[in-house]
């Protein structure tokens, strides 16, 4: 059983780092003289959208499905995710060669069911309300024994995007910061956890869309606000904080920063035009906020984590 | 005076890469298990639309720009191109500080003549008809005194697309072949003369838009074809052979492979989805012909050149 209030420490992140080798990419780190010059900083993007399965979730998903034992695999994983985590547990998990349930409403994008499915998973259906969800997930977990893996408030997960950071900072030479996307928190504790004990100069913003702001109003209240059903066109960052990534970003955050939806948009049309990625709209959110924010880094080297790639190209949000 | 029958040789090439080194990227080659499996072949994707000014041109201009005399870059340079040479040469008598004219039709987008100017270049005007453009070229050049580098009929600028596949295969051992996109014939022209040096083992094939497909029909003929105004969406391939890419793809080109305008786009938007990079119709052409000739390149371990990124992101050729 899974202790769900256990706290990630460095040497989870370590032991990850090795269990999840044969089965992740070490994403390059890109960078662009053209927006180094924008904003007066250097910028290092680091790419997780060349990531397996297209995000950094592939980290945490393989780190979770790979330290299971022999028995638990047997009966499989399971989550509940219309985004990346699905995706990626089910890339994991067809890794190992193990069965992967996700749950996902009805209305979710195809694209998103087809994806599960390309890597062997199974997608099953709920209704699109959080208890529909619960319900059909209880089953899913009844019938099969399968472990469930969160998508962020998980310390398997935790440690498993902890691994990115660690990559950077071997990747790059004398980090002032890194600014990451702030959804649920699980990249943003990963960064934490590993740049708190390896480089613990190195200062950890979050970036979060202003129409999703519930981390950095959490972050003044101190303690976790969750929005009801925010909207935003980056669509990754939508979730609310846990108590294990809660715990991190009270901890270790230097700041929450947020951007518009015009500057998140901008900022994403910025990238695809002078770095030639492709990337999500949750990915543009530090880079608009480091726009807005040209004071904080300027002349410093900032570390930016390009969580993800799996967009939309036939619904890109500037047409 | 530029010997406009100078046939560049491996030496040319190994200075090419000390010159320019300090003016272009050593980009990267990415993978996808995904297109692998679909193609039954390892493919290696050389990234030159990582490259700076978004194209493998930058090389060749860098090469033709700092080879100048002083008392000639004084001068400047100037070439009519609505391409990436152009852009590519006003990044490079950039990074050299000298003045920069490109010549291109009054018609050309926009974002072309934007492209030019962002690097400190010239555009001026002309009318859209060959006629117009040498008239108008021969005036710049007889005020400027500026040296005329040709998109690809320069030796200089076949020399510097030949550091491409030099890093290729440091970066990637035991290539069976490797397909580029054919337009003039600079990056084949510079890919044969460096293989057919450093690694003779490795087939040079060439991609062709079948809507534009001279170069195809002239390997065929024995001696050069070229069409009148051809269309398609591949618009960095549509101009002819000249004798000195003649020289090379007679030579040493295999074979040059077509496919059609949907084939293309399909190859372009299957890059973009898997493997998360912007990059150009034109450098869609060889996975659409490695699609379809499956049995080519079975087994095989193909490295493609992906020769550029600068595409509207406004008028995408799916939407």
């Amino acid at each position: 059983m899974l202790d769900t209030d256990y706290i990630p420490t460095l040497s989870d992140m370590v032991e990850a780092r090795e269990r999840v080798a044969p089965h992740i990419h070490r994403t390059p780190v890109l960078t662009s003289s053209f927006i180094n010059e924008l904003v007066g900083a250097e910028l290092f993007f680091k790419c997780e959208n060349l990531q397996k399965a297209g995000a950094f979730k592939a980290r945490g998903a393989s780190n979770a499905v790979f330290g299971l034992s022999d028995a638990q695999a047997a009966k499989g994983v399971a989550t509940h995710s219309s985004g990346n985590h699905g995706t990626c547990l089910s890339y994991a998990a067809g890794r190992r060669g193990i069965p992967c349930t996700v749950v996902m409403p009805r209305t979710a994008p195809q694209a998103k069911k087809d994806a599960v499915r390309g890597y062997g998973g199974r997608v099953v259906e709920c209704e699109p309300s959080t208890s529909s969800r619960e319900a059909v997930f209880a089953e899913v977990v009844a019938e099969t024994g399968a472990e469930f893996v969160h998508p962020y408030n998980d310390w398997r997960v935790i440690a498993g995007q902890a691994t990115c950071s660690a990559e950077l900072i071997e990747q790059v030479q004398g980090l002032n910061a890194v600014v990451a996307p702030i959804g649920g928190g699980g990249m943003v504790s990963g960064t934490c956890l590993t740049l708190s004990n390896l480089a613990p100069s190195v200062k950890v913003f979050a970036a979060e869309p202003l129409n999703a702001d519930d981390a950095a109003r959490s972050f003044r209240a101190g303690h976790i606000i969750a929005d009801d059903a925010p909207e935003t066109v980056a669509d990754g960052l939508k979730v609310p904080l846990k108590e294990l990534t809660w715990h991190f970003v009270r901890n270790h955050v230097t700041d929450i920063l947020t951007a518009t939806e015009d500057e998140i948009v901008d900022a994403m049309k910025l990238i695809w035009k002078r770095m030639k990625i492709v990337m999500e709209p949750s990915s543009a959110v530090p880079l608009a906020t480091i726009i807005k924010n040209r004071d904080i880094f300027a002349g410093q080297r900032v570390g930016i984590i390009i969580t993800g790639g799996n967009v939309d190209l036939d619904k890109l949000p500037w047409n």
